[in-house]
């Protein structure tokens, strides 16, 4: 399957150095009002070439929708939209399409597709893939805001270098003024100076970025298999490089007594349910609570390094070879992968908000 | 949507204190041999009651087959399973239908089902919901079994007293012997005494399971959203209780570089490809490179917990209560859900098996 | 696939000499009523035995539901029903499992399911599967009713004999109240006649069933795949023994003129858009018009005829067989089809309402 | 929902009068060889402007593959391929847009869609929508062909002028060679004259399309609700115009006896099982059974006609308009639509042959 979600449906197209990526939304009501140049706005947090942390590539990622807009409202068919692959150079991946990269997706993906997969670039297994993901996301965020649903990400972690968060309404704007997307002052130097390093080394570094959904309605999610937790891991393992998600107390909570871990409700000055504490982190039963959603996503490394790796020769049998991986990569995937959580978090809310029955939109 | 999987497709039926739970299996193949009394075994390893650190809770767990076999074979048609409950009184959920248990799904079903979900005994956010997957697993691990393929489960952590594992396939034996599903001797006292202790506190504690999937051909798993981390942390987030999903290296390697984190490959003397280290966990790119899949699934401690709480009263606003929460609960999920696990990872996997047009039995 | 629906998800269970045959309906909303009894009436509507030109097998038909209510309402989960297979003599089957009926499934479903599917009493290739449809199509029926909509099926013709229909509304209840389900008084006799006479010549008739939908709101349906008539062919052609559907004028409208074909609109005294002939059935562009849905469906003859047949033995290459097909058959399966195919266009129209997010019952 | 299939996934997007129409398809195994220019062939087949029989309307219908393709081979990731729309004046509709035209989509998608829709050109439901279906159709017709399977279609009768069809091999490519595609040499002058005839009196003519598919392995289709015929009939229904379709004898079987619908079986020289007639056209069951597929499609007259027709004006209640419904239109869709249903057919097909399991390449 290459398409995510129920109602609100996302399916990629395109590869990395074919002709485009882009997306193919269907679901989304019609005679809904959709800003095209928002969705410009996302592509350039998520584009290469942004600042010093991230790679020199440079594609100017140009929007073009196809479908789906008539008089800039959402007629009901389905939402065309991609970017045109510019700034590409394939004949690398002709030298080294019989030397697996580590950590890449090269080798399974050669013998699941018996070879005949388009290679250049990382093709459909390349980050440059969550352009649609984007596009979709965007579109997704602006309908939640139309009803009041704010969703936020940031970088909680790069290196191993913590950021505290402590409001997530200012401590968001801030991180969106910063080239590595940290909510804390006092991180951003030491961040940007460990992702430098890591260049400098012909090294690349990891980290967590942390995403919160403010004022989701209570009932949001489905009992079981389409619960908050498994809809939004399933679109986050989806992101390239991702390795570990966790909601509200995560991995932490397991070493909690329940005492502790169990949030205790009140009604707050508003007369609303609330609860004291957000280990649950904005779900129980993987329905929304009321609280806000939080959970965090592990990166790995960038794996494109131009240290030297040893890797095997695909087409000689128990032949090894020293591979430098060359081309311009980013040393940290983490600052713009902040958006595309964000996108994909969007994504995964608005299709069980539909699923649900619950309108995004006033009437 | 109830229903997990594309191919093979589990859809959950029945409610905690209903007449039964079970579940619906579409896409077994025809003509497959089924062992039923292997499916029994693994209820028991589920079941309530089954030692001193579980719930003093006895259901039966009968399991009653109802179509989809003929002459102990596989015809193609929906499998359709289940138990009855037994063991079952829900006064107590009515006295408690107004004051929803922190850490419960009460709330917010109550919101969503317009208070006309079935509450006693949590309905369908209750563990018990874990038999129809308990069932499928079964069943996918035994024809996974038929072409090679092993699924195998253990408890890692509980209570933040953590065990080491060091050779799956005998750690995974050894685990089987003990109450607490440990894979390592010098842990099994201590871990069962932390249970016992929370028990004793009125308390209860968390953990995490780890699980391996040996012998996986390359190239199982979809590129983007059906990898194969987001389809296993889709359904393991089903299950209730979980918090956090991680692969390979998985939280950790946001703090690795990409020259550690990078798995290098080589020829082994099979001449088969592996790589040096697993921080992948056997998956690139959302596909299976040949080396075991590596997993861990962080547990909450157990909401139902005999400490008095606070909640609020749903129908009057402003109004707080004290929750004293009674019943016979397991002061520690971790080592029932050991089971549970493997059959969801067993699910997944057979799944993207047969999504993927790799024949999991002989010919 | 096993179901249909893409909210209103129907699911069919069993076989016809399994245990029991029956239906899983997901996405029916919470907090409805459901009337069981009138569940209980239509399976009596589509039972064999019901009069002398049935089949005289005996099935109770008692219906059992096992999940999905609580209190009498609609919980939300999966609604789990089925009646329980009795009056079944499977030794004729063992019989004959190597020489397949002449115009049954026997011979295709032998080759597509390696020998492995349940053959007895044609599995599930019976029309006793159709008890699933009955029932999830008598509830979507009743969720139809409480907004206003009713579906309505009868005999239009048998044998060749048809009956005109004049009023949808008076001559359905009328056919309510003959064994044969003729809207037309006149006709009652020959037709019945032309029924007893295939009986006594150990032959079958087949004939043609109308089902139309009144007070369905403008706009149900799908541009292009879910139109209105790609859900009711797709379910009707489910029916087992269905060779022909056809919507408004139908195949006669292929020898038609644009002139006399086009329905012109006007505002009828209540000021409502309608047009003044109905020859597109209801539909437009695959979309409710605000007109009646009308359309035919046409059944062949039963197929088990006492009448010798040849036939081969799959067993034995080359070998021919003469074949008396033994039992107690229906000479003509159209006066119980009458309910399924009212079942049916249920299932699909409220699926479709659903699935355009058109609420069907008072808010 | 927008897709057709469970494997071979046929997305259709685009509107008449947007930039472009064109298709999404997913589910092709990788590494095939497609024939691109045997596409356009075929979009040639039901281009516009073709010949007098059809309307005047002039588009290049020039094929753009966008992704799914390198070096020639199916890489595996979704196929994308569209037209641009060229030959576009939409003023007229902007004129008509508030009096709906008879016999077409325009008032049921103003209600559906709010007046969002694009209405221009009839929008999603125009008949220029199936240039996707002719490109999907194509290629699941080149990926049949490679295994034996071969699909063709036929005008079977225009405006109640019926051809004979005595072999489907040759009169197929007899019809492929005269501008009505009649399959029978002494028709084709009097369905010519009688199309010529309704364009010349400003009104427009019907027919019915005859479809057969030769050597369809046994076993192609599943029970129940993916039947052959509801597969086949759900895609047909989705061409615009359509209003009925039958398999084999269709509506013919209702007024026949067992006794001679029945098909009896025999081995043929090759000591394969066929039976001696064919009114099954195919399928048992819903199952194929070794005998040629054949089932007809009944095409409605053209809706869009010079004459005047009364209808209303959607924005000043109880006002009625007279309307010459202008442009280029076909006096008769069916020649047009024979490959149409071709391809469908063809799609159809193909997925059911991908879910059943059934290889369509030589491995």
């Amino acid at each position: 399957m290459n398409t995510f979600g129920t109602v609100f449906r996302t399916t990629l197209i395109g590869s990395s150095h074919g002709n485009l990526v882009g997306v193919i939304i269907e679901g989304i009501p019609p005679n809904l009002e959709i800003d095209i140049s928002n969705i410009e706005t996302f592509l350039a947090r998520r584009a290469p070439g942004q600042s010093k942390v991230t790679t020199r590539r440079k594609e100017k990622d140009k929007l073009i929708v196809e479908a789906g807009l008539f008089k800039q409202r959402t007629t009901g068919e389905p939402f065309v939209a991609f970017v045109r692959n510019s700034d590409v150079d394939s004949s690398y991946y002709e030298e080294i399409k019989d030397t697996p990269r580590p950590g890449h997706a090269d080798y399974p993906a050669f013998v699941k597709f018996e070879g005949a997969n388009d290679y250049r670039g990382g093709g459909r297994f390349s980050g440059r893939m969550t352009i649609g993901l984007v596009i979709a996301g965007t579109i997704a965020k602006q309908l939640l805001k139309q009803v009041g649903i704010d969703v936020r990400a940031y970088t909680k972690e790069i290196a191993g270098l913590e950021s505290e968060v402590i409001n997530t309404t200012e401590d968001y704007i801030y991180s969106e003024q910063n080239i590595v997307r940290v909510p804390d002052n006092e991180m951003i130097e030491s961040v940007t100076n460990a992702i430098m390093k890591a260049r400098k080394d012909g090294d690349s570094v990891g980290g967590i970025v942390e995403c919160t959904i403010n004022n989701l309605p209570v009932g949001v999610g489905e009992p079981i298999f389409d619960s908050i937790e498994s809809k939004l891991s399933h679109i986050m393992f989806s992101i390239p490089a991702v390795k570990g998600v966790e909601f509200g107390s995560g991995f932490n909570a397991a070493r909690m007594k329940g005492s502790e871990h169990n949030d205790e409700y009140f009604y707050n000055e508003s007369q609303q349910i609330r609860t004291k504490t957000n280990n649950a982190g904005g779900i129980l039963g993987g329905i929304s609570n009321g609280m806000p959603v939080v959970f965090r996503v592990a990166f790995k490394p960038t794996s494109s390094i131009p240290k030297i790796q040893t890797t095997v020769n695909l087409q000689e049998k128990g032949k090894l070879e020293s591979l430098k991986v060359r081309g311009r990569h980013d040393p940290c995937i983490v600052p713009r992968a902040v958006p595309v959580v964000e996108c994909c978090a969007a994504i995964a809310i608005y299709d069980l908000m539909l699923q649900g029955g619950i309108t995004t939109h006033a009437d």
